[in-house]
């Protein structure tokens, strides 16, 4: 196995910074061949929206793929389009790319512009590093293990994140902005305890709501990547997501964790982690186990690190909101 | 009482885009200083974050005021801040900006950039005309009552709206991207009745929640105007709000209109109109009965005009979210 330095990742950065824009501007023109289908009055090419979808998600992980193979033709490569073919292969101690080529496929297909495609670099088992590039409002995220990371809107300068310095304080979730999604899970099991736990976090406990945190709101954008570098950037406090993969979240988690934030997963995996030193280490367990929480960069005050504060916050969360199975 | 022509509308408008680009200018500004002021370790200045967003959308609405009264002196004014005050003017039939300075006002404390000016204006009753930007997005929206709505985005050429033409079909809610929004009114009865509302949108009828109608899923993006402005463009099919505002709407309605939405308001409103030829018609009842939906063009197919499959999916939506007080 090569030994990645971090110059490595530095220009692994720069290579898949320029291959998450090419791969972008094929996201545009799918963008634009689905909306004149889709608006066909043919039934014919209006049945064939769905495939267009699949036919332009296969076709930027296929341009990804052969870019990275030619590039860095010893890195093994875990795509959502290659896990669906069934050969999903498991994680090992060298360096593969994670990818999710056409993250948020719902909003892709209503032309609804919260679209991305997530590259991220998964090395002895650790995500390392992540770019998140959203075409449509051409914001670009960048994060590498242990350096800062980065947005980038319409090839200006790079912002370092999170945008605020020093981090916002987060006395409790009442104060917070909070990103939840409804997801693919729609059984009335799942659907039933994330209605009622959005509703425990948004309600009043003074006014009839058992549990309300009456937290400020909160939002839904689709695009659990996108949510993750919202985080990062400071313009969510936190971002709780069930049921999603390790390509939709490997580029954000370091994006979150470079800016700051801190990441872990379900329910149980906090309760275990929560009072030890591995906190925030994002394990194979958790990189794998399709429950993940983030919260972005808390400042410091006198009587809490910035590490307490985000378990607090967490605890604050799962008590809560209950765990759902990852369908 | 002066009679607007289209001319008129036309100069109208010209004016308003310019005023809401300066007042774009003074939001990010404000933005710049909410974000230091919150990130700041100095409780006496933390304290001030609030004070520092109610401070923005007074001097916004006083820049706006100002502007409107130098060159239509005529013109009366219903905004958000001199509403707050006490001074709520009723409709008369002069014409009458009707304008939110900030809305998305927790967005706005958080640094998620999903914020705008919305800038309206009633004429003999109904909305007129309508700009809606966001200085963070650069994203600028226009319509004229009667005329085509247009999106701006970053100093481009226009973009007619919706984005794609011929309007696409909605055969169901079980297709249907929608938005609703959380709100600021958090007591048990609203809260559970979204909640199982939303839950009902969301859920697999065939797995367990009963009435569900499998939506493609639910966005929540904390704007009203912004809403409503999706919704013309096309990438949202219906939005559901109760609570907000005529100024929060009324530039919004003229832009869904313009481009091929209907907006109409309560369960009730919906029942007593969608059978005449009134329906779709937004009267002062419904601009400022803090009840409103709006559902994207759909369009035409051999069975059923646009207005008919319109109609239909408001139908389906009623009969799925009860009804909700405005407080």
């Amino acid at each position: 196995m090569s030994e990645l330095t971090t110059q490595d990742l530095e220009s692994i950065l720069e290579f898949t910074v320029t291959l998450a824009r090419t791969a972008g501007d094929l996201i545009l023109e799918g963008s634009e061949a689905i909306q004149s289908v889709t608006a066909s009055k043919d039934v014919n090419e209006k049945k064939n929206s769905v495939d267009l979808v699949t036919e332009y998600d296969v076709r930027v992980e296929e341009l990804v793929k052969k870019e990275i193979a030619q590039k860095y033709p010893t890195f093994k490569f875990i795509g959502e389009e290659s896990y669906s073919a069934g050969s999903r292969p498991p994680l090992t101690d060298e360096s593969t790319f994670c990818v999710d080529p056409i993250d948020g496929t719902t909003n892709f297909i209503h032309g609804f512009p919260f679209v991305c495609i997530s590259l991220g670099l998964i090395y002895k088992r650790r995500p390392v590093l992540g770019v998140i590039y959203n075409p449509f409002l051409d914001h670009l995220y960048t994060g590498i293990k242990g350096k800062n990371s980065y947005l980038i809107k319409s090839k200006g300068q790079p912002l370092k994140l999170p945008l605020s310095s020093p981090p916002k304080p987060l006395p409790s979730l009442s104060q917070a902005l909070i990103a939840v999604e409804w997801g693919s899970d729609r059984v009335g099991k799942t659907i039933d305890s994330k209605a009622s736990g959005f509703g425990r976090l948004a309600g009043d406990p003074a006014q009839g709501v058992q549990g309300g945190k009456m937290a400020h709101s909160l939002r839904s954008m689709g695009s659990a990547a996108l949510n993750f570098a919202m985080v990062a950037q400071g313009g969510l406090d936190l971002y709780w997501e069930v049921g999603c993969w390790p390509w939709d979240v490997c580029a954000g988690i370091v994006i979150a964790e470079g800016a700051g934030g801190i990441v872990t997963g379900s329910h149980d995996v906090f309760s275990a982690t929560s009072s030890g030193a591995s906190f925030g280490d994002v394990t194979e367990d958790i990189l794998t186990g399709r429950k993940y929480i983030v919260v972005r960069a808390i400042g410091e005050t006198e009587g809490e690190t910035a590490k307490q504060a985000q378990k607090r916050i967490i605890e604050e969360f799962y008590s809560t909101v209950q765990d759902v199975d990852a369908n």
